[in-house]
């Protein structure tokens, strides 16, 4: 499942191809080093280790599942709920809030972390895939991406520089580059040139982030005046204002494409090693209608190449057993809307697989949906009051199953935190898996 | 706004009209006196009064209001929230419980208490206003209310001996009869159509109600037994049959009818004191179109009349300042979904009148909806986050305004007590509805 052991830290030293050597190559190293953030990995079995990571807002022991707020909060949840449950990262949206409320909107009301009430550590995507999955009209070109709001038909061009503004006007403590997503099972030459163009454009994100790094972000416009406020509204122009134009400390993540092709993964690798002295580093453009084999397959292909002192983002993959077989594989942090979604869809995550509380056997069910479950689903309430919800279409029902999918996650990845420390991660992801399945759909 | 003033219990000696001679005599007087239950009114200021309501299942300060658990959970929110809140008892639909999951079916997962994981007093509306406003193809008759279920389609009939068994069924503390519905600002002959047709209603439930007492309620249905749960689910066959039988300790209050009419009024309360020995009081058919001015009126006459030993129970009023009128007027409990429904749709009680968080002028406000409020709304977020939540369409905006203005009327009843503990009172009323009414819309 991994290559032989490595120092921690040590770049690979297999031999590189020579699309590898040439993407090596096309990018200078640089020197980006955002204090306050580091990265210490332990207790490794196979490819899967425990971990810290350390942000300016704090530090996330990994392996970590994180809670998407996509448009600055948890569907149905409140952040008291989610950090409740063990949630310690949490992850929004650089597309959603750009078109609204505003990244300069944002910024102006105190940045990201103080609009949506999350002190903690926090990552946003680019939005790169919202803008290939949401946005109408959109014409990719190698300057960027021209698209239409999905939300009232405006114009908008998301160049990499324009994403590091808008991710920079947010303050997470871990932004994402702009990438190109295509298709999935894109062949190779469709997969080739958008992972060549992912790499390109990762370049000016790193550019437009060490300038912003250096010359300050633009001030505040003239809409977060005083000017244009309704009177008797407290003031939302900065006490300093040169101080206020300061980039927050952040760090830049890159992402590996290459569809399912070994190759153009390990290119990509080589291409984003060869280009900046990263902080951590992401797998995209996996779990987008690809066989689980096939995923399973590129995460090995990329741990044997990324370095084991980077952390290791696979971006969009929640399934209670994805995570369980990222883990295997070295990954050590996650994000996915699944718990919230299947929750709203009346889909329960148990150790036993899925379960639909709709269901007619659970209409005079007085156990609770997980023996032994700490969420506030299980505690207080059984599977018939629940299901009553469900059929009632009440929105309690929504909140309760979010947020014991979302504690299901949370908890799998403590419990394969300690399985780690305790050295028995092997036996405890065997067995996690084999009971998962057996039960499931 | 009142009689002159009475001894507490002492029956109204104005002399009765001819029609309230008539229906007086027609209902005999009957000795239904559940345990458990007492009202004592203190502090009087006008016809305002504090009181304390004890129930089986705890004692609630009046005046109060209660949340609407319509299918047992109030809309957005959890049970914690609302007693968090400081709600201390809540009130559950009938009519939708009947329809879903059933009355027998709640009975057998332990009873409306258990079901809804509220152990504090509990009130069920017979659900009439549902039958009559949600039901389809309704044929109203001297027998009752056949009709079309607005969920399947199913026929069902619902009489005052029926109602009764729901409710008994269902088992909260406070259960009220079956009444006939017609439009607000009836004329005078269907409104007094409809206000004796709920007095011979009243006698029948009465009668069903103190036949439960002694017979017991009827057996657990085959539906419920072990011969159909799928396997493995705990048996809902209780321990002992015939003590399950037995019908909890409930109050069944009277609603007064008569529309806007005070002859009717009149003769409605005057019935339904010949009609029993009562441990409360509900007025009915208000708040259905009529003026505000009409509302009030009519609350003068019914408050009248009505002995002061009585809590008095005023149905679907739950805007604020009809609260504090109200309890100028010697209400003591209110329930509406107003707060919820109102929440939902973004509008925001304040001590100002109502706020539209949506307006733009939000955009850039960093207030807390109310400053001072003790709600998790205004203590954790600003207008400017709520205000996006509720353009974002996010689910987290419809609980926080939920619950904030829950909180805002629960706040209101509470300053209301306390002003009448400290004797300020009739001040703290006029100077309350100046405020809300200078700056409400």
């Amino acid at each position: 499942m991994r290559e032989p052991e490595r120092i921690p830290g040590e770049v690979s030293t297999r031999k590189l191809s020579g699309l590898e050597q040439q993407l090596a190559r096309s990018l200078p190293i640089v020197v980006s080093t955002p204090p306050d953030f580091s990265f210490r990995g332990s207790h490794e079995q196979g490819a899967a280790r425990r971990g810290e990571l350390v942000t300016p807002h704090g530090a996330v022991e990994t392996p970590a599942f994180m809670p998407v707020a996509t448009q600055g909060t948890i569907k149905g949840l409140s952040m008291d709920e989610v950090a409740g449950a063990g949630g310690r990262m949490v992850l929004s949206n650089a597309y959603h809030l750009y078109l609204r409320p505003g990244d300069m909107m944002v910024r102006a009301l105190g940045g990201l972390h103080a609009f949506a009430r999350w002190d903690g550590p926090m990552l946003t995507d680019s939005g790169g895939f919202q803008v290939f999955s949401l946005a109408k009209l959109r014409t990719v070109s190698e300057g960027g991406v021209v698209f239409r709001s999905h939300l009232d038909g405006s114009m908008h061009e998301y160049s990499p520089e324009a994403v590091m503004r808008i991710e920079r006007n947010l303050g997470a403590d871990v932004i994402m580059q702009l990438d190109e997503l295509i298709a999935g099972q894109s062949a190779l030459a469709a997969s080739r040139g958008a992972m060549e163009r992912s790499l390109r454009w990762l370049e000016r994100c790193r550019a437009e982030f060490d300038r912003i790094e250096r010359d300050g972000r633009a001030p505040l416009g003239l809409t977060m005046t005083d000017a244009v406020l309704p009177a008797g509204l407290p003031s939302l122009v900065p006490a300093d204002p040169d101080a206020e134009r300061v980039a927050p400390p952040q760090a830049l993540f890159p992402i590996v494409q290459g569809g399912t092709h070994a190759e153009l993964r390990r290119a990509s690798v080589a291409g984003i090693l060869g280009g900046g002295n990263w902080r951590g580093i992401a797998i995209g453009g996996l779990s987008v209608g690809e066989s689980k084999a096939d995923m399973y397959a590129m995460l090995e292909v990329c741990e044997a190449v990324i370095p084991r002192s980077l952390p290791r983002y696979l971006m969009g993959v929640g399934f209670p057993d994805d995570l369980v077989e990222g883990v295997r594989r070295g990954i050590d942090l996650f994000d996915c809307v699944a718990p919230t979604r299947m929750g709203r869809d009346g889909t329960a995550f148990t150790p036993d697989g899925k379960v639909q509380i709709r269901k007619g056997s659970h209409r005079t069910d007085r156990r609770p949906l997980v023996e032994g479950c700490g969420c506030p689903c299980c505690t207080r309430y059984d599977r018939a009051y629940v299901r009553h919800l469900f059929v009632a279409e009440e929105m309690l029902g929504l909140r309760l199953l979010a947020l014991h999918n979302l504690t299901f996650l949370l908890d799998t990845m403590r419990d394969a935190r300690a399985a780690l420390r305790g050295g028995s991660f092997d036996g405890w992801s065997d067995s996690w898996l084999a009971r998962y399945r057996a039960g499931g759909r």
